[in-house]
């Protein structure tokens, strides 16, 4: 059959939307038509062709929503007329990983997903001049996709698809590092370098779990109103007290230095900072951004002799068809606002103006409507 | 009244034993006298002059076991007679370190242990020539020492000073990294870097807990014998296989990578290694050794990110009233070997033979008996 696609043609070049081909989905695989789908730094990051493992032609995109069309041979769990949100970190429920218990990095089709293409090897979208490559194994900037039924979270049908497609990677990668990875307890302080979509996702997940302070650090000061809006509590602004001062403001505004922090600027000198501001003897630092590639993270051992704790998060520690049900519900319950975050809603045609807004820093998050 | 002491005039020059001044026990203090005492690295590198924080002259010395011969006003928990184990790390049970339940690493007493002096300021030590130093709260190269309650387990009596005196600091580092800080589990993969006292008692505190593979690595091929028997399972020689390729040896006996990894060496290089070779999705690594001043450990986010975790560890994560007791009830009961780590008893006029067997390589731990 056919969909209309954005299609990334080449590193660095606008996307152009074209009608492709799909082909249905083999066994194991559910074909979903997408419904909306955000846009993500991640996307236009691949986009710009620093992504190593960027592969083109692909259709890019990883945080839509949409409705299950088709099923293939062997699909078991997932039916036509489903709601489901396409997950870039599957669960198996069978590999090493997902047994674990230890983890939400299911690793049974990590390397054909890095290589663009499905389990078996293949890809399900091509065009006249040949095959085009899957993205992050959603590729949720075509209205129709193909994914495994692994890579599919099934949710209510009461949840607007608008809405819940961010909950495919930012409010989950947000939230699930206060949730999942830091476990952030009651009373905890709290500080969040960065507040975009993701940093603002934090701290509405930090006051969902009744954290005390609530400390915001950004350079643009036109960021406070809508941080103080999820929850933040205090604010500091690097350029107004100084980068080098930041630290001791936040040890200073906490008693002893945070709790948790979490870094969602990709920053690796912001990242040193996001652990260095810990509590002696029990602060842990979560790594969120994603920072260029080759630079490195750096401190000195005293600070983890001393009791701080460096992790990182992916997909916030979320096990997909698990816990972002879970995260629909908490939404239509009232429990976290995603309205505020989509300042955008855009036509597929329009997809480039959104990558625009994004990086004119305009946007939270746009989110095309099929 | 007097006491024989090794006493540290300066940086970088030996020891000298001489019968100083010994104050009694002030209120909440007590007079014990050291019936053995190890020499640690801790104690040669604050004596090299490298240790910014190092105070001359000073009665140097953390790894002790004695006696209790007086106590001051307020002492409550302690009475003459009773056995000790001086703690650098002292565990008040009052303060916000304690009470957090999350760190043994307590801080009622801190800036004046730092600053060579008891928790009033003052200190207990003098000669002819002046005030001597007290040095990490403990100064066991004294055969006579002062220290605050909160600075004393108190053990079993039948349990013998030449051989717990190490549970005062090399034992409690080691076994409790992998207990109290790691939390190892039955079953898990464990890599310990650097096959020293430290090392070995890693080691044996993951035999205790069950660990499955316990692999060792060192320099010297001459470390694996003793590491065997205390239940190294495998022996990675960095300079036989090649320095490059010693993660990938970890990730490939482990099948994917450590559950756990311990650096016992002190080697940043070496630190970062032991983080990159941890699982994918869930190994830690965990920082013991002491790195020179100004090094510094780095890594790319990545490895946080694909959820890896850096951690570190003071004095085990041991809460010294509380823990050191269970520990040397453990050695009584055969559950861990001190004996074997043990390799040379001194005279206190033989200490700086001591030192030197440690900087040729020569011993394990030396233990001066008084």
């Amino acid at each position: 059959m056919k969909t209309r696609a954005a299609v990334a043609w080449e590193a660095g070049k606008p996307l152009t939307i074209e009608t492709i081909e799909i082909g249905g989905p083999k066994a194991g695989e559910v074909l979903v038509e997408v419904m909306a789908t955000g846009i993500c730094h991640t996307d236009a990051y691949t986009l710009s062709g620093l992504d190593s493992e960027g592969k083109f032609p692909a259709i890019l995109g990883h945080e839509g929503a949409g409705i299950v069309r088709e099923v293939g041979a062997g699909v078991t769990t997932l039916k036509v007329g489903d709601h489901v949100i396409p997950l870039y970190t599957p669960e198996c429920r069978n590999c090493k990983s997902c047994l674990s218990r230890r983890t939400n990095l299911c690793t049974s089709i990590r390397s054909t997903q890095g290589q663009g293409v499905m389990p078996d090897g293949t890809s399900r979208f091509s065009c006249d001049s040949g095959e085009i490559f899957h993205y992050m194994g959603c590729s949720t900037f075509a209205n129709f996709t193909v994914l495994p039924e692994i890579a599919l979270a099934k949710v209510r049908e009461d949840a607007p698809f608008d809405k819940i497609c961010y909950i495919g990677c930012g409010v989950t990668t947000g939230i699930g590092a206060v949730i999942y990875t830091a476990k952030v307890w009651p009373g905890a302080n709290v500080v969040v370098f960065g507040l975009g979509g993701i940093g603002l996702n934090v701290i509405q997940g930090a006051r969902m779990v009744g954290a005390d302070k609530i400390i915001g650090v950004d350079i643009n000061p036109a960021k406070q109103e809508m941080a103080r809006k999820f929850g933040m509590t205090d604010f500091i602004n690097p350029k107004e007290i100084g980068n080098d001062k930041v630290v001791q403001a936040i040890v200073d505004l906490t008693g002893g230095g945070a709790d948790f922090s979490f870094d969602a600027t990709g920053n690796t000198n912001v990242m040193r900072q996001a652990l260095e501001c810990c509590h002696r003897g029990w602060g842990e630092s979560i790594v969120i951004g994603v920072a260029e590639a080759g630079k490195e993270i750096a401190t000195r051992p005293f600070q983890l002799v001393t009791g701080r704790v460096w992790k990182g998060t992916a997909f916030g520690g979320a096990r997909g068809r698990t816990d972002v049900p879970k995260i629909v519900d908490w939404y239509m319950e009232g429990k976290i606002n995603i309205d505020d975050l989509i300042t955008h809603k855009l036509k597929l045609e329009e997809i480039n103006h959104g990558f625009d807004l994004m990086h004119e820093g305009k946007s939270i998050r746009s989110v095309v409507v099929y």
